[in-house]
């Protein structure tokens, strides 16, 4: 299932990110390469990944340690390419993108950080996935996938600012394959100051993509930027 | 709207607690009666009730600094006398018990802790609630009432365990009355080492329930009671 993975230390997988220009794409990867990890930045328009992954490679660059790899290229050549793929597109697109990158996503862990949530003039709120969550429906398009859901509480403005050099929250992970949720939740413990904790089953993806709409509401009224730690782990 | 507790403040409020003799009640009960808070503990049966309330205002004297009140009998009785009533009953008997009591509990606030959750081969799973969720499912019951949701991710054994001082964890409070979420997050606030956080409406209540069904996952897996925290809050 998890070949491109299967046995590898997390620190050697190259990582893709899909939708990697929009800022939550773009704050993992910034994350991730500060600490080492090879990076490939997807977007729709392989022209715009690689101008965006040249600049996340710069800054990651100020806060890194050792060597920054970030490489921009099509939604599909970095879907080819990496061992591990971040989906990180826009909700609106997420079917269309994810069916259509079934071939290269197969035998790959697949994490889906995509939150149904629209706003209106009374906030934020969730909208309806009829597979139940996003990760159950990356799941259906992507039968030969292990498909994993996590890093919906990170704040994509702090991701992004690497003049903090230590975040402040646990990223759920939740799926079916232990070997691919163990994966991601080592990948998750790469950022500094975060921990991957396993949080259920793929059914139960809905509420932890969903409580990022609550997280808005905090972030309002505390004027915060809230992500969630789980206690008494 | 919220009349009974109107300007008081939070420890003057009696708190009621429906479903009182299972453990999320029981644990709430004893742990504000400790805190001072005086508390009709409630349940169908008036006289089960009775014995609970004694043996958890023993309990309670045992950790109180000041005096303790913990009193017992039905549901009904306790939905008429305090002044702001917690609903503890399992999800089975929610909406015929809420319904009974809408004339009592008119013009109070009352707090929703009932998690949809069903148990398979599988583990946990999040129920159905035709409203969207426990809480709006009270709200709709209860027109003339100020519905909060609050109190889910609390465990009750550590609630019950005051061979620990201290709780560690923040409760989310969804509702839609500015005053009654107030109200709700001063009483969290009551509980040692805890805050109430406000999380967003009523409408964004159905993940703040549902991911008590993953923190059974945590629990499960990490051999914990765990809850959450809001971080930059």
């Amino acid at each position: 299932m998890t070949a491109a993975a299967q046995g590898r230390p997390v620190e050697e997988l190259v990582v893709g990110v899909l939708g990697g220009t929009g800022p939550q794409g773009r704050g993992l990867a910034v994350r991730l390469a500060a600490v080492g990890q090879r990076v490939l930045l997807g977007s729709r328009d392989g022209d715009r990944a690689r101008e965006v992954a040249a600049s996340v490679g710069e800054r990651a660059a100020t806060a890194a340690v050792g060597e920054v790899s970030v490489q921009g290229g099509s939604n599909t050549d970095v879907a080819g390419a990496a061992d591990l793929v971040v989906v990180a597109v826009p909700f609106a697109g997420h079917a269309d993108t994810v069916a259509a990158l079934a071939a290269p996503l197969a035998g790959k862990v697949v994490v889906d950080c995509v939150v149904p949530m629209g706003f209106d003039e009374l906030g934020a709120y969730v909208l309806d996935v009829p597979e139940g969550s996003v990760a159950q429906q990356a799941a259906a398009l992507l039968p030969d996938s292990a498909v994993v859901g996590a890093f919906h509480h990170v704040s994509a403005v702090l991701l992004e600012d690497l003049s903090r050099p230590t975040l402040d929250g646990d990223v759920l992970v939740v799926g079916d394959d232990r070997a691919a949720t163990d994966t991601v939740q080592a990948l998750a413990g790469r950022l500094p100051g975060m921990r991957g904790v396993y949080a259920g089953r793929l059914r139960n993806a809905r509420q932890v993509e969903a409580l990022t709409v609550n997280l808005v509401s905090v972030n309002r009224r505390y004027k915060a930027h809230a992500g969630i730690r789980v206690t008494d782990v």
